[in-house]
């Protein structure tokens, strides 16, 4: 897929990444040095949590949809820069699931003072096998034109 | 530090982290894996990027932060279980930079159906070893009452 500029940027645009498996050691590895909780480390601990099973951290979640993105899930010519955004995780992430994410520019705000620069709003959805969204991340990225 | 319950949560709360230091290593390795972007890989790259020389994935600074929250940083008793919320990176993470969190309880929400649960918004601020923030998140969570 052609990698987009700004003024290739238009609202409703869509995206759809390819797919990442999330395996057990991985995610407890991901944990054991990021969020070190027992929900997302033992399972018997995660199933009287919660979550009721072991669950990924959120933040392994949205670093996996990341990954995703830039390899080729949201093709823009100079990369993914996120400002910041509105995240959420509305299921938990399970061993043994297969994520892949689809994204909807939902805003384009061209800068003022900045006319090669502007910044899009990007809903991503990460979805797990079911279709079931695991995180949703509306993020402004900074985008610029070709230079 | 006592854990805490919802019943001790009370607005304006403020809670210090310990701190972390960020290893030029660790962030590419971290972006290899999850953020494969030249300004997150390379230094020349990066210094010809938007950031001026290199940066840490986004999503590193908020594992770290995730992290220091964990070790002590939030000290809730069930634990730090994040629905959402809304995540901010005004200045990127040099290799090198010291990170604490600081953070602010802002909100508290009794669930109507189960008395004996919550929703307690925590404003969390990511700050470098000047005080600049580097990543801020106002988190939705899920905290309990003594069960």
């Amino acid at each position: 897929m052609e990698a987009l500029y700004l003024d290739d940027l238009q609202v409703g645009q869509r995206f759809v990444s390819g797919s990442h498996r999330m395996e057990e050691s991985r995610m407890k590895a991901f944990a054991a040095e990021f969020d070190p909780q027992p929900f997302h480390l033992d399972e018997s601990a995660a199933q009287a949590s919660v979550f009721r099973g072991l669950a990924a951290s959120g933040w392994h979640t949205a670093s996996i949809a990341m990954r995703l993105l830039v390899d080729g899930g949201l093709p823009f010519a100079n990369g993914l820069i996120g400002l910041g955004g509105e995240i959420a995780w509305p299921k938990p992430t399970r061993a043994g699931d297969t994520l892949h994410v689809e994204s909807e520019i939902v805003e384009i705000v061209p800068s003022r003072s900045r006319p090669n620069q502007g910044i899009a709003a990007v809903r991503t959805e990460t979805l797990n096998q079911n279709g079931e969204p695991v995180c949703v991340f509306t993020a402004r990225l900074l985008v610029f034109n070709r230079g």
